[in-house]
């Protein structure tokens, strides 16, 4: 090989081991972390990130990791191994010698449907199967829970079940409630499922472009990215190797990978949209799904005459895919050919099981453009495309805003249920403010918490580099941190039945003292670790019972170990609230106090 | 003097100039900043950043600022100087030689209302007197527009005028509804407002601990805190030097500086809480009233019976002087002092016009603990204090919250409107989750964007620290961008009138890839440059339309000007809009989909 094999992180989190249940239904063990605590039992907390953080496992990038499925699919047929599509140098945007991106150099079989018939969960859900899939992530779901752990939120309209079981999620699929994104060529996925009556799930953006980044850095993102707990990971890829680069990152990928195929199929014609043509679009298509691409983004919602809605906006049209189709489209003045050729699209899709992201083109880049006519337009085609897929069994799930002003943030969730049947949402953020660059993670994470309270399956994550550059490595991590902790205050706010044990854990450690528990059970441990030591590094530091903060006077938690013990003393604190109470008065005779007038 | 003095941050933020606007009722300048767009009228905004921005202006921090407001004083009477109080080793907490911070070196007037007159903005605003600073804020809040730039919110109750009056801005003192905190003491004050139906504040903490800093570290945190948007700053030091340093804060402070009177007063009994008493406390109040301190955090609504209700509690006590009032209460078997003095704190307070911020001794320190009864019992008890405070003419602002899931937070805001009589609301975030330490200025954003845009007054920032140690200068900035863009987003969904016009700018020159605009009209200007610069760092790239996020051929800014040229060669995207209007139809007829039941 030309290069050298991407290097990438790979060992246990702080206090954490792998640990995997196993199904009652089907051959499967479900990955889970498990972090210890001091005197307590440990906490079992959700992973996505993969074999990486098993010190058990043995990783090697050029081989890719083990295929998961490969048994559940020989086990279940109705697919057959056939040799693919050849990879052509357009697949690579023509780049040689050096530039070339080395292929993915060991080989796995390409499968499709046999005959014409649909191998997506949905087709399988609605035949009444309980797939390992779906058993998989009914488990996954529990965290290890024998029972709910608290129930006190307002889930607005959502169903949470203390416990998650397989029939569960086989009905909220057949209901095109949820989908999980597996497509039969990606073998190596741990299944995860995306819907509202689920665990809010977020997705981390990597791929290079133009200007910079590599297939090594790419790998990198993407397993960086999962381990700090992105569900699903989207390569964006714009520049050259998107073939090459995407087979590396699949290969590599325990979670779901999404695409927007109008990227590679723009690069096959040098960049120019109006040469794009739906055979060159197709034949991406299949080019994708035999790699193994989980999920499409398909802007097939940006209609013809939805584009001069645009024409008074701030910001025009902001989504990448939605603009290169509006310029096809007004440039041939033809309707766009994702719309026309929508149910050859589905035909491809449910062969290999890959789900649609219906692209929200025409979604609002500013505050002054959230929730206008083009973006609804939009939504109501993807209500109306969402059926059209369902009609193929084709698992779906439909894109959202943007930048949206808090007091229109419920407007789009309330849109989105009533025009698109249920099926699950995946926002960008919203953005709740244009005015700061560089905290654009900020901005939006404020929306992303609102609007996965109120019903959103999946959260887009947002960078500090959005509008400025592509993300790095420290980029990713900020922003995948920062959509852990929405969506889990989203979790937080709907009642999920476990939700607040990790919220407690922490809590309970943090008045303990119990520092290296605080920073273990945290989203992100080195950075709280790091951060407490910039002012107290010793060891015997962390046995302090305060921080640089206070100081030993005046911390507060200090303070109410003292009243606590100085309570029992005397008598306990439940019999002095019952003796307090009786006796408690305002000691201000009412006369005095003038009342205002109501 | 011992040390050299503090060397702070000057110099106007980029492509921004001071401008004053003039009083009509009083002699009087307000300052703004002015930033230049390219080929758009400039853009004013609010400036809390005081002369420090100002390259006209003489900055020495041994002198102090200008006393802003010396002649008004002057010209309203009812004031008399008078020998103040002797500064105590004690006031420092017993440091000497080269540990005592030298004392600030230029002298001021200490003034005291004459005979038991209230001289706070309150008694004016009944007697039907708008006051020159009454007048300052009025123009302060218009930011130097004529009329609403939009109306498009849900106010969610709030009263926002299209332009604000010196009038209004008198009824809602007198209403109680809003205060402008300003001692007499503090001369050199460019006087704020605090209300629910104005512009939402934030509050940067500053402070040195036992563990860390120092004088000069401390005032320059609050030069960059302004700087960067905080509307007022609170000196929280707890380590020793607390007298000093607070006078060199004061004196070179144009912004509200608040103060928890209780710490200093415990570090003259060496931190032994059971050592306090009423005549240390009230002595304590006097001295930093004399200096000039526009607002005391007073924990008096812990009480005695209230203290057992914490016994069950995750985080039992968080707050600091909550929890000093709690042990104290508890020792000696005894109601706290500052409720069973209150009414001559009120006294003093009215003598100098020093505000009362109404601390949340009691508030939660983890999700477990939201809204529990110790929590909403202390609420009712400042409620009951804010009508003793008002009979005795004295403002009043309430403190809240802390750490609480979304769901539960609007019963904070309307917990707070039921039993505190409107007065205004200043909370702590609230975080909206307790499990990511190192990122709690974001888990906080998030609730504080949402109690901000349901009425809260006030938002006291939170670092990226918390939980972890003293906040640098770095974290200082972090957390005050957080705020004011957390504060921005509840201005926008307030439907506040001149919000959105900051939204439009920097989205305008987003679209038209003016990359110097966009970063000029951030809120922080140096990181999005750094950021993008960071890919794309020559001036040629500052002309590109496209940035490393898509590179050249992909970016949908780019490509949506395209389309409007080619739209505009053609026809025009109006008359566009009408033609495919009338022809668009969903190619699909209708009995190849089938319908799903409902």
């Amino acid at each position: 090989m030309n290069r050298p094999v991407p290097k990438i992180t790979t060992g246990a989190l702080p206090a954490s081991r792998k640990v995997y249940a196993s199904g009652t239904l089907h051959e499967l063990r479900v990955p889970m972390r498990e972090i210890s605590v001091t005197d307590e039992a440990p906490l079992t907390v959700y992973d996505s990130s993969g074999p990486y953080t098993d010190p058990a496992a043995t990783i090697d990038i050029a081989k890719g990791l083990p295929e998961v499925r490969g048994g559940w699919l020989q086990t279940r047929g109705e697919v057959e191994a056939y040799e693919g599509r050849a990879v052509t140098s357009a697949d690579n945007g023509f780049a040689e010698g050096a530039r070339l991106t080395p292929p993915f150099p060991a080989a796995r079989d390409t499968l499709r449907a046999t005959g014409d018939r649909a191998v997506t969960q949905l087709a399988y859900a609605r035949a009444g199967i309980v797939t390992p899939e779906m058993e998989f992530v009914a488990i996954r779901e529990n965290e290890g829970r024998a029972k709910a752990y608290s129930r006190d939120g307002d889930p607005m309209g959502a169903n949470l079940p203390d416990l998650v079981t397989p029939e569960f999620v086989r009905d909220e699929i057949a209901a095109g409630r949820a989908i999980i994104p597996a497509n039969i060529n990606h073998r190596e996925l741990e299944p995860m499922i995306i819907g509202r009556n689920f665990l809010v799930k977020i997705n981390a953006n990597i791929g290079n472009s133009a200007v910079t980044s590599s297939m090594e850095e790419e790998v990198e993102k993407m397993v960086w990215a999962i381990r700090w707990g992105a569900d699903t990971v989207m390569d964006l890829s714009t520049g050259r190797n998107i073939h090459n680069i995407r087979d590396w990152i699949l290969r590599n990928s325990p979670v779901p990978i999404g695409t927007v195929p109008l990227y590679q199929a723009l690069e096959k014609v040098n960049g120019i949209a109006e040469d794009l043509t739906w055979e060159i679009y197709r034949d991406t298509l299949i080019e994708q799904a035999e790699q193994g691409v989980d999920y499409f983004t398909i802007h097939a919602g940006v209609r013809l005459h939805m584009i001069p809605m645009t024409a008074k906006r701030v910001t025009g049209i902001v989504s990448r895919g939605g603009s290169i189709m509006a310029k096809w489209c007004l440039h041939h003045h033809r309707e766009s050919f994702l719309y026309e050729h929508f149910d050859e699209i589905c035909d491809i899709c449910r062969r290999y099981d890959v789900s649609f992201s219906l692209g929200d083109g025409l979604r609002p880049g500013s505050i002054a453009d959230a929730n206008d006519e083009a973006q609804f337009a939009e939504l109501r085609t993807l209500g109306e495309l969402t059926k059209i897929a369902w009609a193929k069994d084709c698992q779906v799930m439909i894109e959202g805003p943007g930048h949206v002003p808090m007091h229109k943030i419920k407007a789009n969730m309330d849109e989105q249920l009533k025009h698109c049947h249920e099926a699950p949402f995946y926002t960008l953020g919203p953005l709740t403010t244009d005015i700061a660059p560089g905290y654009d993670h900020i901005t939006s994470a404020i929306g992303a918490a609102m609007i996965g309270w109120f019903g959103t399956a999946m959260l887009c994550y947002v960078t500090p580099k959005e509008h400025l550059g592509l993300p790095d490595r420290d980029d990713v991590k900020t922003g995948v941190i920062t959509y852990k902790l929405a969506s889990h205050a989203a979790d937080l706010a709907k009642g999920h039945p476990g939700a607040q044990a990790r919220d407690d854990a922490i809590s309970r450690a943090r008045f303990d003292f119990r520092w290296e528990d605080q920073f273990n059970l945290g989203l992100d441990p080195d950075t709280a670790r790091e951060m407490h030591d910039e002012t107290m590094p010793k060891e015997a530091h962390k046995l302090a019972h305060f921080c640089s903060m206070c100081g030993p006077k005046f911390c507060s938690m200090k303070i109410s170990h003292d009243i606590r013990a100085e309570a029992e003393k005397r008598e306990g604190m439940a019999k002095m609230a019952e003796k307090y109470r009786d006796g408690g008065d305002l000691y201000m005779p009412a006369d005095t106090v003038e009342e205002p007038a109501e």
